[in-house]
């Protein structure tokens, strides 16, 4: 959309603007690498937090939905009666979220993680009365260092564990990749693959994800099914990552300059709480659309600090737009987004269900 | 509280909770360093966006709250009717916000602060048919170079226009002090006041603000009024300022160790959506209490990373609390916040009204 776009004009700012147009381009072309290399995609709803926009995920072709919180899921399968299919990527316990996940169970084909003995009992004891047993994935630390086993192993240890547990089955495995990590998921998986066979189990799927190493998933051809998040939107990590360009960046924010107080410094009215302070390796907190000379160097909570080498060319009530370091905190800050495209003629404000769920 | 509060088992985490009596103390405290010092208190309300704490820092003494943004003052003004005074301490623009603000003009006191000739033109068109004037303070840069005019001159020139403006009154100077900067404050508002009263205009109030510099606001004694926000809750940027304890910090967030996956590295529920990840100069995204050989080295939305150097002593299901670097944003993240202490048995679910504002 054109930075002047005139469809912005009445909005108040700061405001989280989507073009759909461009993010359903994003969806597209991951989709066609993925059907091209014979991956089933699973997007990570947790950027956009709408069931409208996994709507359009599924009909691209996409065989279901990612997650990372049971109440995310529940808002998301709320939204869409074409949400049937939900991995939640999450080592869920505790008595609350265990009954939400038992619920929702009997309402669509539903799986989750593990990566302990701990968790995989807890699962059980909730899962062993219920009509169908619950799917659970051996989530394996491949390298990124977050949860996981540690080892393949380890991996078919659990597996086994996980397929004679009352009320579970065994799904298959689950990594979060490191960047540039295909070789090391390559590896890991199909050891682990091996091991979990001889024991006499189906490794139905593996599943692999994380927008900054998309494009090179099929190098870790054991991975049958990925989950990228990011891509429907992009952001300034992702274009400095080289995923894309600021011109494939779906979600932007809208701010109101509200001060020029120096020469080359501008004040806009979109701080951490619409632009967040995730710096995700870069520096500065985004950036301005059409202006590669203006850094975001310092925000507050309502504050955006603007500067330049040389005069700054802004002024007091004038707009621009930016380009989050990180779309998916940008959009659970905010309540709804305004969504553009689609031969809409003026921004329509969509609720974001999804955010600020706790469960 | 204690740190093993029985009284937060049920809750589902990740869980913001504030313990009122620590935030009472909080606010008793930074009172009677004002009473002492004739400093009156007008707290931002940022901090916590809650109307009944707001009513607690009035009880103690203080005159009025500050807010950031005009729906935030909307937001309290409805939820309490002991709010009567309001300075927002932004500049107001566009149709939108000033229609907002002429409303709530007619429901309490207010006043808003300008930094420049086109907010000051702004906010006269709106208010010269209204029934009374605006009150309006010069926001002036004693140094934190966000707002704010630049010297004591233009300071002088933009009361000026203030008082001449249709629909406006001058109320005085208004700063948001950088750190340890009391000496300049004093010499810019002695400057400014001076200037501006060569004009035969009264400088009503002089109103600087920050909690990390709180405790020695006096020594700009120049200042009539002062507004801190985090000072009822603390947060770990404040401690290590030296402003107080952890056994001071009101807010803190309930997390529950998901996964401990190798020896010295555990996971948690509560990642940049529950704790932030503004570091504020600070290392690592918050303190787990009772635990100073742990640091969380990273966060991922819904992940938390704790490391430490030797074995790490948590296990799966195991709860802990976090103090987290800035309480503000915490905040303004989650739809409730859990309320313990002032006699209660068990924690309240307090509604964040003012959270989530954009106007």
């Amino acid at each position: 959309m054109p930075l002047d776009d005139s469809r912005l004009d009445h909005l108040d700012t700061p405001a989280v603007v989507v073009d759909l147009d461009i993010a359903r381009r994003n969806i597209e072309r991951f989709q066609a690498y993925a059907d091209a290399h014979g991956l089933k995609v699973r997007p990570h709803i947790k950027t956009h937090k709408l069931p409208a926009i996994a709507e359009l995920q599924l009909e691209a072709g996409a065989i279901g939905i990612t997650c990372q919180k049971v109440s995310e899921a529940e808002a998301m399968v709320e939204g869409s009666a074409a949400i049937r299919d939900v991995l939640i990527t999450y080592n869920i316990l505790g008595a609350e979220k265990l009954d939400h996940l038992a619920d929702l169970a009997r309402r669509v084909r539903l799986a989750v993680v593990a990566d302990s003995a701990a968790v995989v009992d807890g699962l059980s004891t909730r899962f062993a009365g219920e009509p169908e047993p619950l799917r659970v994935f051996v989530e394996c630390n491949t390298g990124a260092n977050r949860c996981g086993v540690p080892t393949p192993d380890v991996a078919a240890d659990l597996a086994g564990h996980i397929a004679s547990a009352p009320g579970l089955t065994f799904a298959g495995l689950m990594t979060y990749p490191p960047g540039r990590g295909e070789a090391r998921v390559q590896a890991f998986m199909t050891e682990a693959k091996a091991l979990i066979e001889a024991k006499g189990l189906v490794v139905e799927t593996i599943t692999s994800g994380g927008s900054p190493t998309m494009m090179t998933a099929a190098e870790a051809p054991v991975t049958t099914e990925y989950r990228p998040g990011t891509y429907v939107y992009n952001d300034r990590s992702l274009v400095t990552y080289g995923t894309c360009g600021f011109e494939d960046c779906a979600l932007t924010v809208v701010a109101t300059v509200v001060s020029v107080p120096a020469e080359n410094r501008a004040i806009i009215d979109a701080g951490s709480k619409a632009l967040t302070s995730d710096l995700l390796g870069l520096t500065g907190y985004g950036h301005v659309l059409g202006r590669d000379d203006l850094s975001i160097d310092q925000l507050s909570e309502e504050h955006g600090r603007i500067v330049s080498e040389g005069p700054i060319g802004l002024s007091v009530g004038d707009r621009v737009r930016i380009v989050p370091n990180h779309a998916c905190v940008v959009t659970n800050l905010v309540d709804a987004v305004h969504v553009v495209g689609g031969g809409r003629n003026r921004p329509e404000a969509w609720p974001v269900v999804a955010r600020g769920r706790i469960v």
